[in-house]
Formats: C-alpha cells, structure tokens, sequence
C-alpha cells in the first residue's frame, strides 16, 4: 500500500538544486507529488515535496538520501494524512456569525423562545426554522471499516469525519459522527432511534454483517425519516453506475451479461441484489460463509462456487475484504474485473491485466465522474429530487436551493 | 414581553420621509432598533425597520398606521427571529476544503486508513487526529425549556442550536445538539453513555429536576469526561459572579450577606450550592415543593418560608420559572433582587425600582462583561486553564492555541 509522505526539505536557492532534490527521490524509488514552496530565502528555500513510498522503511531511506545531498537538509518527513488530521477535520459553525445584540436577541433570548414555542404548536416547523431538516447522522459502531476490520468506534473516528466533510463539501448536508458504543444491534437500535429526533436521515457505517441488515431493517421500519447502510446501498449505486460504464467500454450491456459477485457482505450482499434490481439477466455470488447465502437468494441472486463463479461471470466485482484473494490465472481473457476492497484491492490492476483482461477499467477516474466537480453533485440532487416526486414520494413545496 | 418584528417598507426617497414613519412607529407606542436599507432607488427606497412591539396585535396596528402614510408600503412584517431562524443556526464544516486529488487522499482514502490504524493501536491519539477532543454533545430531552416547560426534545432544537453558535463563537468548541427522546432518566443515561465516545464533553440542557440531579450524577460516574448540566453549572457560575459584582456596586460584600434563593429547581439548587461553595455567610431558600429540600439542607443550604427569605435576605435570587411571583409589596428597600425566569421575570426591573430596591443592578450589562468580546472568553479559558493546571485535575502538554 502507498503512503504520501511530506518531506520538508531545505535547498539551496539557485537554478537546478530542486532538480537534484528530484532525482535522488528518484533514485530512492519515491514518486514525487506535489511540491509547495514554504519559505524563498536570499541563499536557501524550504519546500513540502510530497513523495509516495511504499513503507516507512523506503521513506526513511528516501530522507537519508535527500539529506546526503551536499548543501540539502531534510528538516523532517511525515506521513501527509497525519498531518491533515491534526485537529480533526470538522467543525460546527453558526450559519452566521453572532456580532450585535441584536443577533444575540435573534438568535438566543428572548428570540429563540418564540421559535421554540412555535415548534411546541407545531413540530413540522422544525425542517424550516432548525438544521434538523438538512442534518444526517453517521452512526457506526466501528465493528467493520474499510480493510481494518473490527477497530472499534473510536478509531472509526477519521473515517466518519471524512465522510462528512463529503456530506458537507458534495451536498451543503451537516453530517454529524455518531460513535456508538455497543456491538449489540438491539442497543445499537435502541440509541440511534432515541437520538433520531435530531437529523433528517440516518447514514449507517461501517457496520458489520449481518448485524447491520437487521438494524437497517429494524431503523426502517421504527423512524420517519430516511435511513441508509452506506456500506450496502451506496457502495451498490456507485458500483452499479461504475459497471454500466465499464461494459459499455468493453462493448458490452451490463444488463445482458453475466455478473459475478464475489463476497455476500454488507457492500456485496448490496451490489448483487442491486444488480437484480437493475436488470441483469444472471446474477451470481460466492461467499464461504453460508450464513450469507440465504439472503442473496431470496433476492433473487445465484449462490455457487468461486470456480464457477470466475468461470461464467463477463463481470466480478469483489468486496471481499480479503486483499490477494484473485490471482491472474483465475481470470479470462476479456473478463471486466472490479476488484474493490480498500484499501488493498482482490488484485491490483497491473497483474489482472498481465492475465489478458480489461482490467484497465479499474481505473476508478475512468468509470465515474470527478467526486470533486459540484455540478456531478447537483445533477444528482435534481434526479434524485425529480424521481422522489415522480414516484409520489417526496411533495416540492419549494425549489431546493442551488439546484 | 417584547417581541421584535422587522418591517419591510418602501419610502419615498427624499428627506424627511424616514422621518414620518420613525413618527408612525412612535405613535404606535413601537420602539424602534436597527435600521438596514435594502434597496435604494430613484423615487423609493426599501428598508427593514426592527420594531420592539409587546405582541402581534401591537405589531399589526403598527404596520397599518405606517402603511396609511402616503407613498408608504409595508410590503411584510415579520418576527425577526423566524427570519433569523430560517434553515437553521448550524452547518457542520470541513475545517479545510477539499480541493484536489491530494486532499482525497489525505482525507480519506487511503489516507484515512493510517490514521484509523493508528488509533486502533493508540486511541489516546483521537484526541489529536480527531475533532473528539474539540467537541462537546448538548444533550437534552426538552423537558424543562427556559420558560417554556415540557415542550418535548424536537421543540428545543432552537436553544440547543443557539448553545451552539456560543459555544463556537466564545470558545471555539464544535458543539452538537442531540436531542433525546426519552422522559426516562435510565434510558437518558443510557443513551449518552454510549455515544459519549464521540465527544470530549457532555453538556447536559434543559432537563427537568429532580431527573437532571440523577442524570447528571450518573454521568459523572460513569464517564471519563467532563459532564455538566449548564442549567445548574453554567446558571449558577454567571450568578455568582454577577452577585459579587452587584453586591460591590451597592456596598456590600457577598460573603459576608445573607443571600436568598427562591426556587430550588436545577438552576436554584446550582446557585444555592455555590453560593454556599463560595464561602457566604447564610444561604436560605424557599420552594412549596418539599422533594427539593433535603438536597439543598445536605449542601449547607438554610430552607426557609418565602416570608422568612424576604424578611432576612438581603440578596435574592429568584429562578422559579414562575413570571410576577415577587410583588413590589414584597420587597424592603436596599435588597438586591436578582430575578432571573426567563423569558419574563419573577418581577420586572420598573416595579422593583419603584418599591425602592437597588433593582437597577439587575440591568445585565452592568453586572457581567459583554458575551461578545473575545478577551472575555480567552481569559476565562486561561484561567480555567490554569487552576485545571494547578489543581493536579490537568497536565499541560502543549500550549492550548490562541491562549
């Protein structure tokens, strides 16, 4: 696995030193990032040059290098994702800054006992005059995230905030982490029902399987408002739009074909029964543990084993978490490989494609539009606001704003 | 009490027009506050007008004598906290944008996964890597809102929001409301206990006694942070301070005063507590409700009749929740009445006066520095910094930012 690392180096200030700096990366197999000028001195300048190794190890002997560099020093070098992590990574902010006592009037007392009797007659007042309307909780209770397993709420932590600051910077939605301390899913439902008087949806999260099929169920059907395993449903939306991609491609339609899904996970169990509803003519699956099988099938999908599976599917998908697990001569030539454990893929690119695949096109950039461009973002809004009303779902009392 | 409405109104633009309808107000017994022109343009100008009017009918009767003036449009009236309370008082923010490839990386995947991994060895490093140690959940079930009651959790979102733009704005600190929906002082306890792990503090609001003692009590017991009920802590330290300041300012000195507290609700039994802590001379109370009592004689507290408490004190404090219950009557001149219900007071400041108190001191300005500056809060954090420091409660590893 990459690991970005900033070295912040001192280099002489004249014409070819940065280049040195460059070339003994090179040399120590480091392949160079972005470079930021920190400080220009008359004789010296410091720069952040971000390097990706592959270990600790290579980005220790990478520094060494660079520092050996006659008039170059290293002042130190530290992996890029601790230091944006310093601090965290969110932050609760007034939709307005508070400056008069005017606004202190407004927006405290004796203002806010009036919103709040307000509320008191009349409870739907709340998605119009607090954030509950546009606020979602991210419950996990850290016992399955990413390719680290069991880690526990806590360390889960990072991975919450990141999904907010997506939450926030993709949709304008004040996401909240709630970490829930329990690996009993009748807790589990306990609390998130408790506290879902607060947020207009509920995001599970690294849950896991089959614990969190029940609670998604169990959250369903107990509260009003939206509820969604992220793990299952939005893992399923991204790879089913990713596939269609992908086949067409490959000159194939995903709905014609044969898929293969390898692992009956919470994401697995979501892009197979998925891939039914989308239309695709067969569906098959394998997962080692039969307690998973059940589920599949009444969804309409066809559990067999891992050889038929490699042996028959035009398109494996495989959320195993389990890193390694497809070698290049399970694979056959022209066979669409989307091998999508994190952060560890079932086989990287460079070896799918040794076997003759198209494994090309698990180049993610290649299958789904820029996750940073805004207007992917409200495209999506739009259509999904237009189906909601479509189908009966959701009333359009106002245009949403910005779409 | 007083509501403040805004006036949107279309004047003619020439001199003495503002004039004639700061005239209309007037006349309408309203009191005029801010100003804002919205638009100006050749023969009119648009302006919002903020108006103190004691209700809606008042504010009504304004709109229409301003609206018969010639050229004069009140094109809306409105209360300005619903304005201001539009969409909400809270966003949750990334604390950097995410711009690039780079930043996704960082992030989030792979990125993340590191940080994840590093908590799972060490989760003393949340504190660093996560916005736990910066954050503070403000948990209440909505059963005692100011001076609104029992208006359920959904209902108390608009002070729980506003705690939280304080909270951000003073101090720096992401707070989040959660809202409970449970009276059960179990299943209370249970709840935050266990999403406690997301928070670096427990603020507890707005929760009727006896059920806050017993809440808060647990809490405390059960988890590693640090626990407050503001209705009790936070209440009572602002009290004091201001006692102290108003004592000073009629010529006394608190400790050596007989102080009075009517009323031994969460926010009562706090005051009488401290007050006791903080070294007076006699602290009496008086409360028709005999379940209150045995908690405030085991603190050091002297429980009285109200006859009594106004007869001997020469402080009194009252947090009764219950507007007008002090009648001028009631009072001999030279007390300092510090009546604190809220929204309306157990006596308004005008009667106090007129029955020869010192009840001008309760104008608050005069007795707490301004919420809004800065210094105040930095000074605050020091000191609190300092006797945590010094106390043994706290080690400093670093210098806490912007102290």
């Amino acid at each position: 696995m990459a690991i970005d690392y900033t070295y912040r180096v001192q280099i002489p200030h004249y014409a070819g030193q940065l280049a040195r700096v460059a070339t003994a990366i090179a040399e120590g197999d480091g392949l160079i990032g972005d470079v930021t000028t920190i400080t220009l001195g008359r004789e010296a300048s410091i720069r952040e040059i971000t390097v990706e190794a592959r270990d600790e190890a290579q980005a220790d002997r990478i520094a060494q290098v660079v520092g050996a560099l006659e008039g170059v020093t290293v002042l130190w070098h530290r992996d890029r994702a601790l230091i944006r992590h310093e601090g965290g990574k969110l932050t609760m902010q007034p939709t307005r800054p508070v400056t008069s006592v005017q606004d202190v009037r407004d927006i405290y007392t004796p203002g806010v006992a009036r919103v709040s009797a307000a509320l008191a007659e009349d409870s739907s007042l709340a998605s119009r005059y607090t954030m509950i309307g546009r606020s979602v909780a991210i419950c996990t209770n850290g016992t399955r995230v990413l390719g680290l397993g069991n880690i526990g709420p806590v360390a889960a932590m990072p991975v919450m905030e990141g999904k907010a600051v997506f939450y926030q910077q993709c949709a304008g939605i004040s996401a909240m982490p709630i970490l829930i301390d329990t690996e009993d899913a009748d807790e589990f439902v306990e609390v998130v029902t408790k506290i879902a008087p607060t947020f207009g949806g509920i995001h599970l999260e690294d849950i896991s399987a089959p614990d969190c099929f029940e609670i998604e169920a169990r959250l369903i059907e107990a509260l009003p408002q939206p509820v969604m395993h992220d793990d299952v449903h939005g893992t399923a939306v991204v790879t089913l739009a990713a596939a269609i991609v992908a086949c067409r491609q490959a000159g194939l339609v995903l709905e014609d074909t044969v898929v293969g899904q390898i692992g009956l996970g919470a994401a697995g169990f979501g892009i197979a029964a998925l891939m039914v509803d989308g239309g695709v003519r067969r569906v098959l699956a394998a997962d080692p543990n039969e307690l998973s099988h059940e589920r599949a099938i009444a969804r309409g999908v066809e559990v067999v084993d891992m050889e038929t599976l490699m042996a028959e599917a035009q398109v494996v998908l495989a959320t195993t978490g389990r890193p390694g697990i497809i070698t290049a001569d399970m694979i056959r030539p022209g066979q669409v490989i989307m091998a999508l454990t994190n952060p560890i893929p079932e086989i990287f690119p460079d070896e799918a494609l040794a076997a003759g695949t198209i494994a090309e096109l698990t180049v993610e950039s290649e299958l789904v539009p820029d996750v940073l461009d805004p207007e992917v973002h409200r495209s999506i809004a739009r259509a999904v606001c237009e189906a909601a009303v479509a189908s009966g779902v959701a009333r359009l009392e106002r245009a949403p704003a910005g779409l």
